[in-house]
């Protein structure tokens, strides 16, 4: 038995919370997902909350109060956006120390609501404390376009797909605790990756006429995300690793392995989702209506889980660390 | 201009961010009430966070997890249920010590599936993070029973009217405080209102029939939530001040005047709303059948706001501070 939260880690302490919640009942889907998906009058309801924290989550060192803000929203959205839902409303509970100045809050009220405006998400509510470090909770309600797309629906035969491009967030970060120098354009694409992440709300709205069969949204690395969706849709993989969409701004942060980014760095909100292989065409033409590409990296298959050299197991473990400069 | 958020204030700091956000459309209430209300297919929804500190909030030295898991629920569900709504799904936000013991995180959670529980509501999703501290926050979604009741429809004429009994919560608080016998019955009552409260969702529920003009929690205290209610419904009151219901317990907590816990105590979650006078009678019979007692306070009127000896805007800047123990 582990006695402390550290000494049992993130994941298995989330296992454990949920072993201790009720089951969901038939149609709806509780802890697991990337949302709760809820039924109710007028079709299903998708809700979601995430909390970003001073010192884990961003570093005023280098990010805004509008960047912290920018950023909590747009990783809720990404969270509707990857049940393929459309968000709507969001409320924040924002927690800041007493010695905390007020064009801190007010920048980072801007920024929330700036990006809830791109993505016509309302803020309509919330909550303030007193604290010892700054910590935002953002929750969001939103509506399945059609259908909610669960992790657990891939189907052998399905075509991998993601949007964008992968491992920008990740250099980005690196290159802010580098200080590089951000009048480089490629510096500035990936700083604007890392602190003004653009969560695929009009993509996953596209999406939903092509009926992908599992989605995920990827904040924690294309080989954990993929391996959430495999787990849960009890399924295996072939990745073409030559088609993986790699950033190209990286190769501009030196001692970074482009593809250990964009297969291990967090934080790009793109989507990750199965379909069928004979839609993939379709929906990549859709997609380019709003100038977001679309790439096939793989097969959903029955037998192992490699991503290159490695398991997606080893790729979980090795995480994201080793790309941080020495 | 203040410069840290201490210089300014909370309510002054919610006012600003309030200045900041876009303004509701016709037929829906965001910031300002207990919760916003929303318009969906199939009918309103609410939607409501809650933040709960350590050290402000809560101190483990007399709450254990279960008690904070459940305050931070039932304070959500106090929200819904002020709106006349019926809470359904929820979802928590924990952030905890690295050092923090799994013990607390699962004792945390058994309060809040308890409180969820008895009020019939799904806990259906969440977040955990590290932090310095450990700090919750819940967010709820409900529907009105049959129309959103806002804290800003009072009319002149009705009845003021409060569920339950006051002060109970606050007395409760300095029971613990000074470490009172928790054998004296009077005090576990007292100690249970304080770390156990309990939302008045039936009592909404039921209320709803009998169409309430104005309604909020009792969660600041008597005189600083009727104050909110008359703000927003740009009116006043007059009080009978014998007719308050006072918790009988506070008497056995020395040095405390049971009429100030009664006015100025927060967090009893009681229901305080105005209506019809001559449907208070019904109302009251209707809350009988739950064991709670209905009680009219006054009259909402146009001239001043006084509540015994002191206006409304006296007894806030009062605070209830002078209740703890010297």
């Amino acid at each position: 038995m582990k006695n402390t939260v550290a000494e049992l880690g993130e994941l298995r302490l989330l296992e454990r919370i949920r072993s201790r919640l009720q089951t969901a009942p038939a149609g709806e889907v509780w802890a697991g997902d990337d949302t709760a998906v809820l039924r109710q009058e007028g079709g299903r309801l998708l809700l979601t909350t995430d909390l970003v924290m001073e010192g884990l989550d961003f570093d005023l060192s280098y990010a805004s109060g509008a960047d912290v803000g920018w950023k909590v929203l747009a990783a809720n959205a990404s969270d509707i956006s990857s049940m393929c839902g459309v968000p709507s409303h969001a409320v924040v509970a924002l927690a800041v120390p007493p010695e905390c100045p007020v064009s801190f809050v007010d920048e980072f009220i801007d920024g929330l609501v700036a990006a809830a405006g791109l993505w016509q998400i309302a803020l309509v509510g919330g909550d303030v404390s007193g604290a010892k470090e700054i910590s935002a909770t953002v929750s969001m309600v939103g509506r399945p376009v059609t259908a909610a797309v669960l992790r657990s629906g891939a189907q052998t035969g399905d075509a991998i797909c993601v949007t964008g491009a992968l491992g920008g967030a990740a250099a980005g970060l690196i290159a802010l605790r580098r200080g590089m120098d951000a009048n480089d354009p490629a510096v500035a694409r990936l700083v604007e990756r890392q602190l003004r992440p653009r969560a695929r709300v009009r993509e996953a709205a596209l999406l939903a006429s092509f009926t992908p069969n599992a989605m995920i949204d990827i904040s924690d690395g294309l080989a954990v995300d993929l391996e959430h969706v495999l787990d849960a849709s009890n399924a295996a993989c072939s990745i073409d690793t030559d088609s993986i969409p790699i950033d190209p701004d990286i190769s501009s942060v030196p001692e970074i392995d482009p593809f250990e980014a964009a297969v291990t760095g967090g934080e790009d909100f793109e989507l990750l989702f199965t379909m069928d292989p004979e839609r993939v065409d379709a929906a990549a033409a859709a997609l380019s209506s709003v100038g977001t590409p679309l790439t096939k990296i793989g097969v959903v298959g029955t037998g192992e889980r490699y991503l290159g050299p490695r398991s997606l197991e080893e790729w979980r473990e090795r995480g994201w660390e080793h790309l941080r400069p020495r």
